[in-house]
Formats: structure tokens, sequence, C-alpha cells
């Protein structure tokens, strides 16, 4: 008989852990005991899972026992606490926070990008930002046969990203800037309904926002490229799902647009849509709800040698958050390492 | 007596007129008559211009009798075919299509950057597309300290750049999004409610748009650098007025983000707004209806020498359309061309 694993899910209730029970349901994957853990606010909410109804526990460090995965996608500081916690109680973490990314005791992991990495885990693995997987995801198929040595990118960023809140944030202050009300905000610092706001996280070295560094340090990490020269700017788009950027790569040798567009149509997890004459290339709102990231607008960058400019989307909530975390747990299962 | 100017304003019905006509109202220019034309379809409705109602009238030839302004924000067949009919009749024709802008016998003029441009006219006089304007502002007195080489800009370009009509699909879209309705697009190909479209104006070389091949001639021209290498992505968001943009710069020497800062906080018509820590950076709800273009978000570039990262934003109606070509007409009054 195949083996079965047991699963606890902390961050149940956030919209990441609902888009994660809705995956795990969906794949074939060999699941034993499901264990759905988060805030003490929500133990003894109920929630769907194909045709059980679980009942939220609240996460206490005895949570864990028994469990072979845990998946964590809830605060930073719940992640810091627990992600230990778990792995000493011989479930493996998988992680969706920022704390455990960089530590170079732990995998940062897109099985379509560095797959091997797991094999290095020590009780906890990483998933990279959200606004990172899909420009990591495309831009490795390319490194692979040239080079990459720069790149810079804007992102728009949906405000699922943010979470739950954050999205009725979204609902309401439209409702109310439609209405001509005055909107107030509480989740941003600025109001988002029919607005763009160039800060997402904290401000760290050189006026960059921490979601600015995420992608420059997760995706040399991801690539094992430190050489690869980054620089992003990110900002929050009144969209509810999927993240898109714009991005030029600079290549080390020469490389057509024909070219990349190939490569990527070839790449795992990508799907190029590029017909520009029919108005086919990625949109979030298409992009929302599917698996793969999308690419598009692929053209030779006019402004440099080398160069090639694209538009990238992908579902923040799935590639860039619950489904990589289930493909990392697959992935171990597919080497023997749980 | 000082002079006054008769003044014919094409297009009288549309959004940019209608801003037009709010700024010429509350500038001191010196206005004689004003005539407001319009489609046949239109001809007939009154328009309230301070104390007065102005009764819009059909464009025809004959229209530009006795004018020595005619200021034209319609479409491009009607700027085609109308700006050489009333420099004929005598008027100068200040346009804002996207048909006379790069003709070498038009000037294009942002009037903070190549006023002097107005001196060789020939009737018409071009103002540029509005996501060039804001950039070309904040480039131009960088370029005379420090000589840009190279740039890339991803724009994040309201609806109502694209007009009313779209102003009008932006509304209802989102009212049909939130209430859970099909969302049908008409004035683009996609649903703008929650969503981003890649794709503003027209397919060119190098499967760019238009409006970013826009971005790349008409930055040369006005700086009169046609050395500069550009390449930008244009995206529309679900925003209703004002511009943004973030923009990577290459320049000839080292500059840091603090001297580039102190030029533009001294440059005509650009307001610095870059106090990170206090989420102060501007933002398109913020600038709408203001005059200014804003800079914010000032570093150095991570990925490169002698590189600098910005965001900016304008209102596209305001300085990017309307007030740009009154500027112009007061720039050849003070000139003493007309």
């Amino acid at each position: 008989m195949a083996k079965s694993y047991n699963v606890a899910v902390v961050g149940a209730t956030g919209i990441v852990g609902e888009v994660f029970l809705d995956i795990l349901e969906k794949r074939p994957f060999p699941l034993g005991s499901l264990k759905l853990l988060a805030s003490e606010r929500s133990a003894g909410r109920k929630l769907r899972f194909g045709e059980q109804e679980i009942e939220v526990e609240a996460l206490t460090p005895a949570a864990f026992e028994g469990c072979d995965l845990a998946f964590i996608s809830a605060t930073d500081e719940i992640s810091k606490e627990y992600a230990p916690i778990a792995a000493k109680a011989g479930a493996i973490a998988i992680d969706d926070s920022g704390v455990w990314r960089m530590d170079p005791e732990v995998p940062l992991v897109v099985p379509e990008v560095n797959a091997a990495d797991v094999e290095k885990h020590k009780g906890i693995l990483a998933i990279p930002n959200c606004s990172t997987t899909p420009v990591v995801m495309t831009l490795w198929p390319i490194h692979q046969v040239n080079r990459v040595k720069r790149v810079t990118a804007a992102t728009y960023q949906s405000v699922s990203g943010t979470g739950r809140a954050a999205m009725g944030e979204l609902e309401t202050s439209t409702r109310q800037a439609i209405a001509g009300e005055e909107v107030v905000p509480s989740v941003y610092p600025h109001r988002v309904a029919f607005n763009l706001i160039p800060e997402i996280g904290s401000w760290k070295d050189d006026d960059y926002t921490s979601e600015e560094w995420k992608m420059v340090n997760e995706t040399r990490k991801i690539m094992h490229a430190p050489e690869i020269r980054i620089a992003t700017t990110c900002v929050r788009v009144p969209v509810f799902v999927s993240h898109s950027a714009a991005v030029h790569v600079e290549l080390e040798n020469p490389m057509s647009a024909a070219e990349f567009r190939e490569v990527l149509s070839k790449a795992p997890g990508v799907v190029v849509q590029d017909d520009p004459k029919s108005s086919f290339y990625p949109t979030p709102f298409d992009a929302a709800g599917k698996d793969p990231v999308f690419a598009g607008r692929i053209r030779r960058d006019l402004s440099t040698e080398n160069g090639i400019v694209y538009w990238v989307v992908g579902d923040n909530l799935r590639k860039g958050a619950a489904l990589n975390a289930l493909q990392i747990a697959e992935e171990l299962i597919a080497r023997k390492l749980i």
C-alpha cells in the first residue's frame, strides 16, 4: 500500500490556506490525516474539504504531533516561532513567510527551477515571495541557454498578496469611491481603489522596500546566481488576484524574441500567451485561479544589446504560494525524503 | 490695451476639452472670444465657462475664421484634417493628437523643456502624448547636469487617457464585477475592472505598441537627443485619472539619489514627493486635478552603474494634455509670435 502523509495546515482560514485546501483536494496527493490550524479566534470554525467538514484547531506547540508535513502561511511571527517547533516534532515545515527564505540552512525552492535543493533540507523549506516566483520561473529556462546578467522589473501586484482583509478593503473602498463617499484606508497607507501604491512591505536599505529586496535576493538564491544584477519597483494595484510584472532582461549573448518565446514555450509551468495582433497576452483576471505562470509581450529591448522585454502574470495565491508549497511536498515524496 | 486672443476649442465636449475650459477659465489668459467646436452630434449643447453658457458649434472648415488659436483634442482623423485648415485660416493650431508630433515641420513642445522650439512653428504645434510628458519633464533637468544615456519605463496609465467612454467603462464594469455580473468590454479588448491591459494603441514595429513607440520617439525629439536609447511597456490600469511610470535611467556619470532629488526639486513644473518612511510618494489619486508632475521613490539602480530608479505621476488630462497646450499658447504670446 502506498504511503500516505499526515498534513497540518497553519493559517488554514487565511486566503492562502483556503486556496491550499482547494488545490490539495484536487491533486492526487497521498493524504493521510489533515489538521487545520489557525489562531485561537478561528478555532472551532468548520472548513469544508471535499465531502468532509473539518474543525479548525488552535495552533499550539503540541499540534504537530504525528504530522509528516506542516504547511505554514500565516504571519512572519507565527512562522518564526512554529516552523522550528513543527520540525522538532518530526514534521517537515514548508513555509510561506519571509522569515526563513534567506537562511542558509533553509532551501528556497521553486520545483521547476531548483528541485534538487530540497535534498538539503533540515526540517524547514521555504517558498519564495509571490512576486519572485513568476519572474524566476521565466528567467531560469532562459538562463540555461543564455546567461542572465541583469534584470529590472516593475510589478503590478494584487491585493490578495496582502491577505483577506486587503481584498475586503479593495472591495469596500471601491464601493465607497463609486458612491462618492469618503474612502478611509486601514490596511494600506493610501486608498487602493482606483489608485496605485508604490510601497509593499517595509523600508530597507537604499530606500527600496522589503518586497523589492526579496526579488533581488530570492531570485539569486533560487537560481544559484549571486552575480545577477537586479533592481525592481513593486507597486500595489487595484486587482484582486494575480501579480504581474514588466521585465527587462539582459543576456550574455544575442537572442531574438522568437528564440526567447521558443524557450519559454517549452519551460515547465510556463505558458506563453503572445499573439499581440489578437490582443492575446496574459492579464491578471485571466490568470487568476490557474496554475501556470503566463508570459507574453515578448520583444527585443530597443534600449540595449542582448536585451528582451516581456510581461509575466501568475496567480499569487496558487503558484505564488499554495501550489508551490504543495509541489515541494510532492518533490520530497518523489525523492523519498519523507 | 493688452492684446487678447480669439480661441477655438476643437473637441470641446471631450474629457480633455472639459479640463481645458476649466484651466483656461482659471489662468490669467488674455482671452478674446471663445468658440467651442465638436461633432455635429454635440452641436447645440451648452457648456458652462465661468459665468457664461456657450453653445457648442459643429466643426466645419469655416469655423476658424477670426480665430488666433485653435486647440485641437479630438481624434487623429480630425487633427489630420483640421489642423492645416485652422492654420490656413490664420489661427495657430495646437494639437493633442498623434498625427503631427513627429512631423519635422511641427514643433513638439513641453515648455519647461524646449520652449524655444515654438519659434520654428509654421502654423501647427503639437503636444506630446500624455505618458511622455511626465517622463520627459523629469529626464530633462537631469540631462542638463548629467547626460541621459538609456531609459526604460513601465507605465501605469489611467483610462481617461482613452477618453470619456473609457471612464464610463471602468465605472460600469467595476459595478458589474462587484455585483458578480458578467463584464463585457466594449472600449477595451479586455475587461479593465480589477484587471490590467498591457496594450495601448495599435501594434507597430518589433511588437511594441504605438503608445510605447511614442515615448521613444517623442522623448528624443523634445530633448533634441536622438541618441538616447529608450524602451517601454505601456499598461492600462483601473485608475480614472493620472498616468504613472516606474523609470530606470542610466546616466553618463555617477549621481547619487540625493543629487537626483535635488535637481528635480528645482525643476520647473516638477514636485518631489519623496519621504518613504512617511509613505510619502506620488499616487495617481493624489496627483489628479493638479498641475505639476510628481516624482518620488528616487533611489540608485542596484542593477547598474550610474543608474537611478524613480516613480513619476502626472495628471494626464492637465499637464499631459490641456495645460501643456495652453502653456504653449502662453509661450507664443510671451515671445510675441502671435
